[in-house]
């Protein structure tokens, strides 16, 4: 199939947003904004032999690829609108191709998330990236930078989940904590070196006193693992938190960024594609 | 350096736009709409050894690859707002990194697209992707699916250009045209492979007379080249066209994207990655 092909079939599968005034097919995808919206937006890379392997299931790795994305628009409080899909593959690959897509349909379906554009290319190595755009009430986005000394401390679920699992991004508990959290962002590289962001961000320590750890995990697993794609956040004293979450500490004062861990100094030591050297 | 590290000085180096309420350093950036306008977004990929060569310079690679999207914001007639840049690289080029956004950030700064975010990872071979967000008045946005039989075909510019040279997406042109062209796209894959596509989307076919050759190139490489970032576009018969363009032909009755050159029928030759088998 030639690229003409690909990209009809693909156009085919694809779900049209209400918002979405012109989907693929044309130089650029329109989206119609509503009154009184800020638009979210992010993009995330999905690679072979670094965040997957080619022997591993098509659909699941589309799925991810779309997943890490709504778990961004979750972590500010956000509603997604659409997607962009740039994905790039080996010859010979084409079905490989519609099996990602339909993974990654079956997530932006669940999500009301359209597919409006994205860009197909060839390479050596499978090679994607997602940019995915929400929509949040004007000024009401959940960011990474206010948490307080004495707010508490609180995650999703349970942290050091394994690959195989389908994903559910935590899209209504990010817009039922509007108003409540301080501060909020996805645990996508590991509790320890996100927590340690969201205090170098906020410029507060924080002192953790458990983690909920997944079925058949470890502790450090939950602590420095990757890919939970669970909501942290932090809700001053006195606000009651979600059910489905724990309260897993404290923010406190120190120097900005330090994360301590029943009485021991944290090491942010989850995934850091640059400090690991690739 | 760490990721951190290296997004930090990233973050220095980025332009902040004027509607962006956030930039680099959250889950996601946010950007305000203006009241009426449509957004238009756009992602285009840049591989290594199918886009370009690591020993050409990474300013010009990191200007190429935001001018590919900016191309399509022209395009549709829009103004650039924000972009996003996901690049991943292998180990040990931490200063590839800065001077590829050098050269992003020139272009960037040229047509006030801010840097908004993105993402960074390792790779073996470089590899990026560009998402380019931009604005519209509503409702206004060219579409290449609007040519009309008798419609005349017109580009800007010379086609067949080298490689080594300054990129200038065609923004004011784009905007210049709003109202007035009943089809527009940008020439990025070669202009017989664009044609055809524009005149799939119109249901017409396309009788071309000339084309502009630049210098030093040749008829083949001007029908059949890329990376050309012109526009390719239709007026009705008697409606002026802007300076700095030329006619090249006229939209015809005929099968649906068939283009004919001096007479002859044109292959459908241009950049299609699927096509060549990579």
């Amino acid at each position: 199939m030639n690229e003409l092909e690909i990209v009809e079939r693909i156009r085919r599968m694809a779900r049209r947003g209400a918002d979405v005034e012109l989907g693929i097919g044309d130089d650029c995808a329109i989206y119609r904004p509503r009154t009184g919206e800020d638009l979210l937006v992010t993009s995330d890379q999905m690679i072979e032999d670094v965040h997957f392997r080619r022997d591993q299931k098509a659909d699941s790795i589309g799925e991810r690829a779309l997943a890490r994305g709504l778990s961004d628009i979750a972590a500010m409080g956000g509603e997604p609108r659409l997607c962009l899909v740039s994905l790039a593959v080996p010859a010979r690959m084409d079905a490989w191709i519609f099996d990602f897509f339909r993974g990654l349909m079956r997530l932006a379906r669940r999500t009301s998330t359209a597919l409006a554009g994205g860009d197909l290319g060839r390479s050596k190595r499978i090679y994607c990236d997602v940019m995915v755009c929400g929509a949040v009430a004007r000024g009401k986005a959940l960011r990474r930078d206010g948490a307080r000394v004495g707010d508490g401390i609180y995650v999703s679920g349970r942290l050091g989940k394994s690959w195989e699992r389908r994903i559910e991004p935590r899209l209504a508990l990010g817009r039922s904590l509007m108003g409540r959290a301080t501060a909020c962002m996805d645990v996508s590289d590991g509790l320890s070196l996100d927590l340690h962001r969201l205090c170098v961000a906020s410029r507060v320590a924080a002192r953790l006193d458990r983690v909920p750890v997944a079925r058949g995990s470890s502790v450090d697993r939950a602590l420095n693992g990757g890919e939970d794609y669970e909501l942290l956040f932090t809700l001053p004293e006195g606000v009651e938190a979600p059910r489905g979450t724990s309260r897993i500490g404290t923010i406190a004062e120190g120097r900005a960024g330090s994360v301590w861990f029943q009485g021991r100094r944290l090491a942010a030591r989850g995934w850091d594609p640059f400090r690991r050297g690739g």
